[in-house]
């Protein structure tokens, strides 16, 4: 198939850094949507998969999932989308279309599972598929969303990973009024959460390890804020919350949390900590407790996420870095250092 | 208060046999009933207790909570008992009664903590409560059920314990017609799993780790039986399962367990395993599943759970001994040595 070839940023081997590339996008099919690329967030998973944290990495790899542009061509066939739409892309490029979950929009499910939009295997072009690091994206349409007129576009680009991540636990658990829900940690995905927790109606109470991170929990718009190694104030929760978003993604002590929980109540991890969690018998058999994960959402909840959080004047608190900062963003990203998401302007690619 | 003296079978300290000794019932108070204990199952919780396996034991401690019997005394204000009745009472005793957890018919989750059958703070007498291997028991009317007259009344005794643990989360969870049912281990609490299990409709689906058992689950009425160190047999079952009963008591892998679910599937624990479960954050994330607990039910629903086996003639695979066996048999269930559960004959405390 005929491809067109773009600058991307991407490296050839685990813990190598980033380096600009070029790369071959498909030429529009009839029902593809091709897009510039105007910002593209950078997110945890990117940086364990360029560096093979889970193995399974395909070389070279080009991150990015969190992808927000403006339509360049449309397919022969696409009906919804016409070129100078803002659009955008995150995590998910394709799936089967015909299984029970595909069908009733639960796409991440997939009996036959699904192609990211990074790191997976193109089905059309071999390979691997190519992220957001680059100029351009092109996918089937219905994978594609609408993207509405933010203000601040580039700080919205975190909402297509980190927005769906937190937002679909956040509408499956039900927060909503009269409902009491943790959060726990804040970083890209806690402090999205917080926001969207709170413009869904709930009470929302943060707990975390930084002190520095408490005040800023509620400045972003948390009910209280919670010391996590303060055993007096983590004692007054105890039995108080209707379920717990958990976004730390490092090896940490769940069953203080379930123990906050009222009955029924659940702690939802959608971090991705690489070691076991220990859960103690009786934190889940006392209460009917359960720990449970969740994992973004399907492609028709990604789009009601969009609009709501555009309705609630919703982003992501963002660092706009240029494409050439990407490996000391990644550092930093590491070290925990960014509040709370970087975001890259894509238009440093032609600098 | 006036107390009547009554065998019964204790302890006075860990580790030491369980002896013949004397103990006070207090006088039957206006909403109390007093029964003569006919039949009382040994659980697992028993042995664990008299051994202080999870401290807080007090001694002297009779154990003995799946008690069946027959009225021999009501008081002036009970209106639901008369003597002659026949009579069971299970884990719980006493709770507050005002709470939202009472009020709406969920005893184990009260707010000031429910009284347990026996090693629970006696708050009429002082001291502990004591259990059912004894000659009698008295506790207000609202905790004691209506035991339907099962034709083999001494098997029905582990419905009590046993029986409510695995019926409350198989009727939470969905036990149903079109659903699949994985029950995890087949001891006192797997195999009436596997009995109400089919009973409600469902499809039953056994793991366990003992060839000899695989023959008998499905003469229990499982539809099919995996060993579970069968790593073909078991990938057969993978995403297959809506929920799994998991029974096991000892450590044990959950992850192998919780890839056998469908999306939003839930393994339950009911067993206490003393040791933490090791969950893996991808075994949670990818398909939204949750590693739950519970832990037996209200008295309303032990009521229905009683009746609901009369109904269906569940009652458990029992072992009749008399209660001068009660120590080969606390050592035999700790190896395993029992299909399925010890019941007391307790005329043998006139022996």
């Amino acid at each position: 198939m005929k491809t067109t070839q773009v600058r991307a940023y991407g490296t050839a081997s685990a813990g190598r850094p980033l380096e600009e590339m070029t790369i071959g996008r498909r030429a529009v099919q009839p029902h593809d949507v091709e897009f510039e690329i105007l910002y593209c967030g950078i997110c945890h998973s990117d940086l364990h998969q360029i560096k093979d944290d889970f193995g399974g990495t395909m070389f070279p790899i080009v991150p990015g999932h969190e992808m927000v542009g403006r339509v360049t061509a449309v397919g022969t066939h696409v009906k919804n989308f016409k070129v100078g739409d803002l659009a955008a892309v995150g995590c998910i490029v394709d799936s089967c279309g015909h299984c029970e979950y595909c069908e009733t929009d639960l796409e991440p499910f997939c009996d036959e599972g699904v192609t990211y939009s990074f790191n997976s295997p193109d089905k059309i072009l071999g390979g691997a598929t190519y992220g957001g690091f680059s100029k351009t994206y092109v996918c089937n349409e219905k994978y594609v969303l609408h993207m509405p007129e933010f203000n601040d576009l580039a700080s919205a680009a975190p909402l297509l990973c980190a927005g769906i991540t937190v937002y679909s636990p956040l509408k499956h658990w039900g927060a909503a009024p009269g409902k009491k829900v943790g959060v726990l940690g804040i970083g890209g995905l806690g402090h999205l959460a917080i926001k969207i927790a709170k413009a869904m109606g709930a009470e929302v109470v943060v707990f975390t390890t930084s002190p520095s991170k408490v005040e800023d929990a509620k400045r972003l718009g948390a009910d209280e804020a919670v010391l996590s190694s303060d055993d007096e104030q983590m004692a007054k929760y105890s039995r108080k919350l209707d379920f717990i978003i958990d976004t730390v993604s490092a090896k940490h002590d769940v069953n203080a949390y379930l123990n906050l929980l009222r009955h029924d109540g659940t702690v939802v991890l959608v971090g991705l900590p690489p070691e076991p969690l220990e859960i103690g018998a009786f934190n889940v058999v006392m209460g009917r407790r359960s720990f449970a994960g969740s994992n973004i959402g399907g492609i028709a909840e990604t789009q009601e996420m969009l609009d709501f959080c555009y309705e609630h004047n919703i982003t992501a608190e963002s660092e706009i870095i240029s494409i050439q900062n990407v490996n000391t963003a990644f550092e930093r990203l590491e070290k925990g250092d960014v509040k709370y998401r970087f975001v890259i302007d894509m238009a440093s690619l032609e600098n």
